[in-house]
């Protein structure tokens, strides 16, 4: 990850829960081969895939003392805490890794590589710490570059934030390149880049360059692909994320769209007692959806993510049928049905588009 | 201005057009009082009202040397180049006010004041560089705190960037205060910041806090007046900068909003040879704005300003009046008719919201 291949601990300090330690989970889920041990004192004891289901016998932790007898050489921040600043019961523990060599892998809008301390303590063990949110140094204007290319552009969107949409992402690319397609994923938040090895955190990125800098990572992986699947971010119905996740989709001008949501979810999640927008009907999240990227260029929802995490089998089966009558859509969960039914939509999608452009 | 009356060198060397010296057009037209003189050799010798059509006599002189025979103790860099970096041919201009004691204010995206060696001469010379589009420190996120205040918000929108939505606001600002009535003015531009002594650079900030910190100013705004104008940024329909525009939309959460347009204007000015979308109706601007709006708060366009800069007298008035046509709804330009109808339609909005909330 990042450079070299790596034994991460991941830092999960009292939030080790699939709700709370998101980029936790998503490395577990897609990059388990790199994590030896996940820290968090509340949960010690119990495996991985006990306390997240995923992971498999990645063994709980309760101190990085213990994570260092599985041989980790990295520390990875498993939580994004809202705000984004490091938590100060945090800062003793990133020091005690950097202390022992190990690299210190972190998605904070606080950029603990600017902390003259921790920087310094970082050069004088010879190790380093990888802000995987700094924003890239190149200020592109987006022009809508990305709105005719010949590979297709999905994007991933949502109802709210933290309902699947990098998970949606990850699992189409796995599904569409086992199909013998040449699929590229551009992640767009902190633990996308952790597991994909690039891409950018838009949300930490000053606003005007937003939609440039997708436009530029889109360009680039759409030329030797035959579909790139974006990793959403937020919603465009969110109060405080709306801009981010609209500057993306008008980056991307993806042709598709996959609407991912969680099942039982009836209201936005934000920061304090103010009061919560309802999350509106699947049809209406769809219209509204392609509403906003037709602005600039059509685009259709193709398929449906439908997160079932809460729900037991019979409840979670409903749901996913439910929504299908509901949108007339492909709908599946990803996680426990895989994504079939959708990569099929957007295959028909592709070779649709590939006539078209034949004929023309 | 920010801090002390200021005798201010404008910076617009080879740009001192209404087009490209947006910033130094704004500063002349909203506080001329503390303009002294234009750079831009390219025009010395002329007046500013001459050559932007506001500002009187203030002369456009070729040189900062000649601008120091006016006393001036400013310079204010008055372009915004797109991508916000300092032309190279104007370090040395920044420089050589620094080396006479000028404080410097800019509004770039690249921040002056961390430029080391421009810094130290800053300091020994007992000057400031003032980056007014620097980030506020606070990152706060968005919880639509603004969506039930007692104050009107109203949010000037466009369809597109430099239509007037700055002005809008100001010109509304004044017609309203001259009716008794306790209104604040929001700047979330730079321009805006210059002309209202404080604000936030909205495009400057990373992402996810854009929002926030709108919803913060307005707040704070709210607190003493019955009006709050918030100056609008971007376009939502642009696709640079779509998502600056919704995140302003969402964190102010406007109770109605006033539609800037340039007559004339067919085409969204974007970068590059990029095929540019075009702007779409008037009808259509209103709907997608109140749609998008409407997302988080029922939200209404009250009303139209018309940019009829580049018209003819006769031309003008028959754009304003085909555009009340369009739409149903007061429709004037406000540097050139003022903006009594529209005030009209926000005073009468804002007594209905006051006899509903008295019933209730």
């Amino acid at each position: 990850m990042l450079g070299r291949p790596r034994r991460i601990a991941l830092l999960a300090e009292g939030s080790f829960t699939p709700a709370d330690a998101k980029t936790a989970v998503g490395v577990l889920r897609w990059r388990p081969e790199e994590v030896v041990a996940v820290i968090d004192s509340t949960r010690a004891g119990r495996t991985t895939q006990d306390c997240v289901g995923v992971g498999g016998a990645v063994p709980v932790v309760g101190s990085l003392d213990q994570a260092a007898q599985f041989e980790a050489d990295t520390l990875l921040l498993g939580i994004a805490p809202q705000g984004g600043l490091l938590p100060a019961s945090w800062r003793t523990v990133v020091a005690e890794a950097l202390m022992r060599g190990w690299d210190v892998l972190a998605g904070l809008h606080q950029f603990l590589s600017d902390d003259p301390e921790l920087a310094t303590l970082a050069q004088s063990r010879g190790c380093r710490i990888i802000d995987v949110r700094r924003p890239p140094a190149a200020r592109p204007i987006a022009a809508r570059r990305t709105s005719q290319l010949d590979a297709m552009v999905v994007l991933t969107v949502g109802s709210d934030c933290n309902v699947g949409k990098m998970t949606t992402a990850l699992a189409l690319e796995r599904e569409l390149s086992s199909r013998d397609l040449r699929v590229r994923f551009v992640a767009t938040g902190q633990t996308g880049i952790f597991i994909a090895d690039g891409g950018a955190a838009l949300d930490a990125i000053p606003a005007d360059f937003v939609a440039g800098v997708v436009e530029e990572l889109v360009l680039e992986a759409s030329r030797d692909a035959d579909i790139v699947l974006v990793e959403g971010q937020g919603s465009i119905h969110h109060p405080a994320y709306s801009g981010v996740s609209l500057s993306l989709l008008h980056g991307a001008c993806p042709d598709a769209m996959v609407l991912c949501h969680q099942a039982g979810r009836t209201h936005i999640r934000i920061a304090d007692a103010a009061p919560s927008p309802r999350i509106k009907a699947l049809s209406e999240l769809i219209r509204d959806h392609e509403r906003a990227a037709g602005w600039l260029q059509p685009s259709r929802v193709l398929g449906l993510a439908l997160n079932t995490l809460t729900l037991d089998e019979t409840e979670a089966k409903r749901a996913v049928e439910h929504a299908g009558h509901l949108t007339g859509l492909p709908v599946t969960d990803p996680v426990r049905y895989g994504t079939d039914a959708v990569a099929n939509a957007i295959v028909w999608r592709m070779e649709e588009r590939r006539r078209r452009a034949a004929a023309s």
